[in-house]
């Protein structure tokens, strides 16, 4: 019998959070091993050596064969182990848009989420300052000309982004989208479509959704706290 | 009898010199189109409306199906056309291998490559300004941490990149690799086996690579001119 495959994720990670659903859904036997990105764990040596040369989350270990990069990751498991059809269909035009949106992603959803996380949270965080106010207000303005563009291009129409069932493109957009979601900014005020996909998107995840945002609901919780006392 | 497929493309740019060669190499019968970004054809309406809603090169149309994003774009012809097996074997561990320097490249290879061209050339061209020294500077910092993370986790002893064959990784690492290379930057001074690895790669991709690399072949020929003025 072949062993699980070895997960290495921080769920404070968005692609970490969106292989964690797709490992669940799929019912891929998995063994999950936590990995502290705030701690650093992914930085010392032995995960350096023995787990990601490029000490980045997520990675994962199949028997001998180590993998990192997320996309990389979800390509392997979708060739290699059974993974319902509907995730990413080997119909040739609709692989094509999926495969179309997770290059956008790079330079865009994933460049403007991970930025604003960053100067609103991670980065006051690790130095224990305050967030620089003009730099969120720019990195706020990249990340709504790229929810808009995301919008107008990638919700077309369609139940889900690229058809009728739920793909991995989706699966990667929302897990995008909820990390600046969790500290403070609202991705549905000027983006009602995005509202409505964002729904439909979680309640076809869960359970596993709520299980995998965990950590960043807390975030989300806190931050709201943190507006109220300022508030008040 | 299928039509060829229209590649809208401009030599200039780094991928669409990927794929001219891919196409060329693998016999798949095209269209050419040229698009030129200097002179902005790639914003015109027209272009936005019936070839590409991102405004980008390369793209593709194939009968009524339009497609961007050059990695996706590769995906799509190995899928749908007749390519030789070595660009991107099928086989487990050497695709998933290709598939994460492709996603490695991203934050990596090409942000670093494109951002020093931007700096050194693309950017003072458009502007008719000279190039600010502290930014080529920093981007010419990161250009070179990238190129030793390139030459340490990805050259690692096989004859190409992932195995004894070329493949898209190659392709795709070498036009990268020519981006600084064209604008006055040394990739093999501190990097012996990015030279070795960039003669055999061009090798194999001859007589495609001259054709690809006429037009960046020019702008090097300019910036040597530049280089020896600027020392008598």
């Amino acid at each position: 019998m072949t062993q699980p495959i070895k997960f290495y994720f921080d769920l404070l990670s968005q692609p970490c959070r969106a292989l964690y659903m797709f490992l669940e859904a799929s019912k891929i036997p998995y063994e999950a091993v936590s990995i502290s990105l705030m701690r650093g764990e992914h930085l010392s040596n032995d995960f350096k050596n023995n787990i990601n040369r490029f000490q980045k989350v997520p990675a994962i270990k199949d028997e001998d064969f180590k993998l990192s990069e997320s996309i990389a990751i979800f390509r392997y498991l979708v060739r290699e182990k059974i993974v319902p059809e509907h995730w990413y269909p080997h119909k040739g035009a609709l692989r094509a848009r999926i495969d179309e949106y997770m290059e956008w992603q790079h330079g865009n959803m994933r460049a403007c989420c991970t930025d604003y996380f960053r100067q609103k949270w991670l980065q006051p965080k690790l130095t224990n300052t305050e967030p620089n106010p003009e730099q969120v207000a720019q990195s706020e303005a990249r990340l709504n000309k790229c929810l808009a563009e995301f919008e107008q291009h990638w919700l077309k129409g369609e139940k889900y982004m690229i058809t009728s069932n739920i793909t991995i493109a989706d699966l990667l957009a929302i897990c995008e989208i909820d990390q600046p979601k969790a500290v403070g900014f609202n991705p549905f005020k000027n983006y009602p479509r995005i509202a409505d996909w964002h729904e439909l998107t979680r309640e076809a995840l869960e359970p596993y959704y709520h299980e995998a945002n965990q950590v960043i609901d807390k975030i989300e919780g806190k931050q709201k706290e943190k507006v109220l006392q300022m508030k008040n």
